[in-house]
């Protein structure tokens, strides 16, 4: 059993790290960190948690081999250095790794990256693109939940060939992403059975996926149908275990609790546009997840190892 | 035009007591306050009151005639106080002026009442029950919503002496009766389809039902047919505007936005127990909405003035 | 008082009218139609209108002096055709009268439309583009909640031409506005925190849309900016007694149950896009709300009366 | 492997059963039933158990070692008996072989028993309370999702003989329980944010739980602290795996998609009554999740095994 610790663990992604963790044959939780709320046992933060009997602490114990850092950009750079001088392979959720260029991340979290020499042993943590990097690598990038749909959509398409205008994302997430910490615009009362807008000028995660993506200003080439859209979407996929292309729109709520990400990509004729739809749950291959599989990666165990379990609906 | 006040309208209490005061036809408001937000325009804060055309400061002008206030507890009598000194008829949302008992208050709500001696001239503003003290009173304590529910089932069958052993009350309300103010329970992610209990060893509003029906223990008498139970509820409010006794479970959303409670009362006989449902909007007749009713009985306007909006459905 | 008669008062539309109805001040219900639920009060149906006292029935009383089909589609049309061969002047709440182009209509809605030499009497209902066509005519098509966001958003950048490319339009609406009757997709735990896309190869509102707009591909003008975009928007709408251009992201919540849009227009500078986000509730200015500022065209009453309450928060 | 069968996977239990069996080591779903949609592969129906790989039949194939039935009251039995007939074991989901007292069922169902003479075969499938008779089992009956909540709240209480007078249950659960069947109450926009009374003259689930418990009217003695309440409850379920005694209110949020129960027992002195609060999945603990847990003592597994996942949250 390979020991496990979890920085930050009082977040969501943190927490949803732990109950993977849980299931998964070949981890132990044996130590994990929440900044306000040392001392406490985890059941009390999250009593779903009550079964991995932790106790929450300032500092990961000595005997953790495999770290995932839940902690905000930054922070979680300035914590992870640590490990990475250790030679303790690991898994950082933030964004501080998954940009290559140091400019674009300062520029867009106005911040100045606490260990910018680290940028280049990372690497960033789409198995489905970048599997054999993450393999060898030490310390693994993990994506944001939007450029994760955004980039496997877009994908098949972008490598084809295929576009040659523009590529339009259009991302709705639930606010689980933004994090536990109690603020106004968060309340139950302000969010319920509400729809609204945010980053309109600029997300965060967009130059993650022009990074991906390399390039954003294409659109759909004339001569392509929906059908051979299909069928290169199917055969670039062919071999991903998390990945179904499937042939009606798919719901978010289809994925819920799994690492699985339904694609479902489609022409339409009247403006020649290729639409792919995805759907993936925003916490765990948006997050916690693919965290896993990527740990799976590098630890050369089964790439679905822990992470099969079905979604669970309704 | 009565020119209205409304002190602290950055809550929802607040917020909804805005919106029903610019759709009533005697009303003006002329001044508001919020504690963190003086300076801004309230459309700001609530973009759906930006008809209001008001700006929040840090006190109320003096050209108010009559004043809301829905600070919270002792906040509130602290502030009000100078109103009821200057004889401007005023409502307190908060809890300070509910109970006649002066220990009873601050037991339950651990705290010295700021101005005890005011308690005497408030009177307690559930219509049904307290009509013709309302209209001659110049400060109304305006009650919680759990009490709205609970004193109004259970007041025709307490004053007809259909009790005998015990009174249950199960009230379940959203969130939005706990304020706007962020926290980490009331996050979004904490909240959505969630059901928990919470004040289960005793709620502070528990004391105020006590007070309106003077005892608590009783029990159905053996004789009483679901039929008579239900003429006699009739019967109590037959002259009610916002009271309708139905013949099937009401639902809570057949309130929304509305003023109206809906009573479905009804015999178990096989435990002989006398049953009443109870549903009302938790921020209109359970607040909000109350004062509005309140404030029409102070100043002689027909009592259903600006709040005989049908409920939003669905 | 106006006689008005509500044809299908059972669906969510319907039932909207009523509540919009009780309100006004110069409208009086006398009549409605239900077609399974026909010989039933009202308030069993829908229990938040028993306000109304209405008796559910086959056909409309004959002393209706203003009526309001929200029958579905072609069955709406076959009714209506009776009151407008008596001139008695009617609102369409379905699509039967939105489209000028009889093809495109049998097309989309892969029907006969039933009463076809009705078209050219009806005005498409959107006040703010046709508000003096709506004063003289006896025939009001309301137009679908989708359209209503699109065409409100996009007619100030289409009328001074700043589109030179292409018009996007992504809307997302609650399942409300897909009516009452009972379907498998329809349920609760299907929909509850789901997310889904439909329509996804051409929705049945975007002809209607096309109409309006009178055509649909064209991209932003180089020369542009967001300040004057801002500008041109304003005074497009500034004697619009129902539309606000707000200057942050507007939120569904922001418009419950009021006959209010707001609108935030925003240069994207890094693709040169004009962005218009729309908010608005799709049973008010998307259907009941729409048809009521419509029939106070047609009978020369205030275009706001009944209908300028705020929305209900949160 | 144990070859499975489940009979109407389509509704909401037979499709939770299906997630459930797909991760748990010792079974392989090879045959489904589903009464409208045979013929169809279950993805088509239910796009989260695409993995299964199962189409839907009229009849469950041959080899099918051990049945599931998540059919309505009636039709389950009918259906089930030719499995007990072949003495293949078989957990009924349905209420046929929960209630020992023929008369009961007939009354509170309104039905004839198709197959009477094999209700002293089955046994109650509530493992806490019948572990021993289900080991020996060919045919469970499992529970009600109220009546698991109810009897695991108050069964120390009733063994310990804590009760004098009355008992009183107080459930809540999402729609789901009631299966995936269209109807117009069940619709998305009559049940969002929603919260209504029903069965409240008597609840089916009543004379199950009354069988469980053998009685139902007593009251807390007077004796009994909170601190030894607490204590006897952790001792009754001090060896279950799936019952943790909490000291706060639990939510249900806090068990989604897990078998655990949450049990917090206290005692209001005020009224000297003891309170159990018990929060629970209805399709896991309440359906699903018990019918795995039976089978595996029916079939001599691990009892925790393929169901010790722990919630997701939020």
């Amino acid at each position: 059993m390979l020991n496990v610790g979890i920085i930050n663990i009082t977040g969501y992604a943190g927490a949803e790290i732990a109950r993977l963790v849980y299931s998964h044959p070949e981890l132990k939780l044996v130590s994990a960190t929440g900044r306000s709320k040392a001392g406490k046992d985890l059941s009390e933060v999250f009593p779903h948690l009550e079964k991995t009997d932790i106790k929450i602490r300032e500092e990961l114990s000595d005997n953790v081999e495999f770290v995932f850092s839940a902690l905000p950009h930054a922070a979680s750079a300035e914590k992870l250095s640590q490990y990475v001088d250790s030679s303790i392979p690991a898994i950082d959720i933030s964004a501080d790794f998954r940009l290559k260029d140091l400019s674009t991340y300062e520029d867009w979290y106005d911040i100045k990256h606490p260990r910018p020499e680290l940028i280049d042993q990372a690497t960033y943590g789409l198995p489905e693109i970048h599997r054999d990097d993450i393999k060898k690598s030490k310390l693994v990038a993990n994506p944001g939940c939007f450029p994760t749909g955004a980039i496997l959509s877009m994908s098949p398409a972008v490598k084809n060939d295929l576009i040659e205008d523009m590529i339009i994302i259009d991302s709705k997430t639930g606010v689980s992403g933004a994090g536990r910490t109690a603020k106004e615009a968060f309340g139950f009362s302000e969010l319920n059975d509400n729809c609204a807008a945010y980053g309109t000028k600029g997300h965060r995660h967009q130059p993650e996926i022009a990074q991906e993506l390399n390039f954003l200003k294409y659109m759909l080439k004339k001569n392509i149908t929906e059908k051979d859209a299909v069928e290169l979407y199917k055969e670039f996929y062919k071999s991903e275990p998390f990945i179904k292309i499937v042939d009606a729109p798919p719901a978010t709520k289809h994925t819920w609790g799994s690492n699985y990400v339904y694609l479902y990509p489609y022409v339409r004729e009247d403006t020649n546009t290729l639409v792919v739809i995805s759907a993936l749950d925003n916490l765990v291959k948006g997050s916690a997840g693919a965290a896993i599989q990527n740990m799976n990666l590098m630890q050369g165990f089964e790439e679905t190892m822990g992470i099969s379990a079905l979604p669970v609906y309704p």
